[in-house]
C-alpha cells in the first residue's frame, strides 16, 4: 500500500466509509468498471476529488474503462482494515445497545460482538441475538481474559464517563461511542463519536433554509 | 440571520451537528463564555476554521471572554431550524427502527415522531413508546391526512428503494436513511443518508494503520 497508507489524513478516513457503501453495492451489480464520474454522482464528491483520493492509495484507473470495481473494492476493504479480525463488547443494553447486538455490519468488516454488559438486573442474562448480557461488574475481567479491540459505549450519559475510564484502566484502546456528551481519553485512545441524530441535524437546517427562501417569496 | 444563512454550505452543514453537541453539553456546565481555542480542543477543529464557521453567522465573541455559551447556542439552534417543529414518520419497526422509535434526540431538535410503519404482521399493532405500529399499506393515506416532514427508512435494503418512491410519490420531502444501499431520489427531494458504521471504520481504519506501523518497528 506504499508509506502514504500508514497514515491517511481524517479527512479522507471521513470518506472511506462513503466509498465503502458504494463500492460494495456497485459490487452486486454486473458492473465491471466504474468512472470517478459516475463515483461522483453516486457520493456527491467531485470527480477530480475522487481520483485525488484513490491515487492515494496508488489505484490507476484505466483511462477508457475506469476502475476495476472489484479490485478497488478489495483494496478498499484492506486499507480499512476489514481483512483483519477484530473483537467488538457492547457496553450497554437498551435500545440502541440491543439494535447494535443485531447490527449486520459486524462480519463484513472483520468485527466479532463478542460480548454484551448492562448493569440493569432485568437485562443481565437475556440473550440477544445469541449473545447473553453479562453485569457490568465483570467488564475488567472479562477485558483481562479476552482479546477486545473497540467497546462501543450506548449508556446513558450520566454514566459515559465512569465507564470510559473503566474501559481505558482496563486496556481498551478502542471506543465507539454513541453517547452524546463529550468524553474525555487519554491521547492514546481511539474515541470515534457515532452522532446517531446528525441526518436528523442537517435535513432540519436544509428544511429551514427552504422554509426561510419560500417565505421570502410569498 | 442574514441572506448568507440562505444557503449555508453542506461542508459548514456537516459540522453544525458537532457545535450543536458541544454547546449543549457547554450550556449544562456553569461557563458562560467559550474560546475558540477551546472550542478547537473539544471539537478537534482548528480555532481559525470555528471562528470562520462561526462569523459566517454573524456571530462576534469578545475578544476577552470569548463566545457566550447561551447565546451562541441559542444562534445555533435557529440557524439549525430546532426552534420549528417538524414532524417524523419512522418506517421499519426492526430492532434499528425500535430503537429510533425511544430516541431522545427528536424533541430538543423541534420532531415529533407521529407514526412507525412496518409490513411484518408480528410487529403491526405493537405499541413502542407510545407509539402504535402501522400497517405499511396505510402509509399513503397517513402521508395524505397527516404533515409529515421527515421519513426516517430502517427498512431491508431490498425493500428500501421500493418504499422510497412510495414515499416520494406520497408527497414526503425529507428522507432520514438508514439502509446503506445507495437510494435514487427526485432532485427535490432532501437525503440524509445515516451511516451507522461509520465510527467502526474508521477505527478499523487508525487501528489497521497501528497495526502496519507496529509491524514495521517490529
Amino acid at each position: 500500500m506504499g508509506k502514504d497508507s500508514y497514515n491517511i489524513p481524517d479527512i479522507i478516513i471521513g470518506r472511506l466509509p462513503v466509498y465503502y457503501k458504494y463500492l460494495k453495492n456497485l459490487q452486486k451489480s454486473n458492473k465491471k468498471y466504474v468512472s470517478s464520474e459516475e463515483l461522483a454522482q453516486l457520493t456527491g464528491f467531485s470527480s477530480s476529488l475522487i481520483r485525488k483520493d484513490l491515487s492515494y492509495f496508488g489505484t490507476f484507473g484505466k483511462k477508457s474503462y475506469g476502475y476495476d470495481i472489484f479490485c478497488l473494492f478489495q483494496q478498499i476493504n484492506i486499507i480499512m482494515g476489514f481483512n483483519y479480525q477484530k473483537k467488538i463488547i457492547l457496553i450497554g443494553a437498551g435500545h440502541l445497545g440491543q439494535a447494535l447486538a443485531y447490527n449486520k455490519g459486524y462480519f463484513e468488516r472483520g468485527y466479532e460482538l463478542t460480548a454484551i454488559f448492562d448493569k440493569n438486573p432485568n437485562l443481565i442474562g437475556l440473550v440477544i441475538n445469541d449473545i447473553e448480557i453479562k453485569n457490568i461488574n465483570f467488564l475488567e475481567e472479562f477485558i483481562k481474559n479476552n482479546e477486545v479491540d473497540v467497546a462501543a459505549l450506548t449508556v446513558p450519559g450520566a454514566a459515559a464517563q465512569k465507564i470510559t475510564d473503566r474501559l481505558v484502566t482496563a486496556g481498551i484502546k478502542a471506543i465507539w461511542d454513541f453517547t452524546e456528551v463529550p468524553l474525555k481519553v487519554p491521547d492514546d485512545i481511539l474515541l470515534e463519536e457515532q452522532l446517531i441524530n446528525e441526518g436528523l441535524c442537517k435535513l432540519s437546517v436544509k428544511m429551514n433554509q427552504i422554509r426561510i427562501n419560500d417565505s421570502e417569496i410569498e
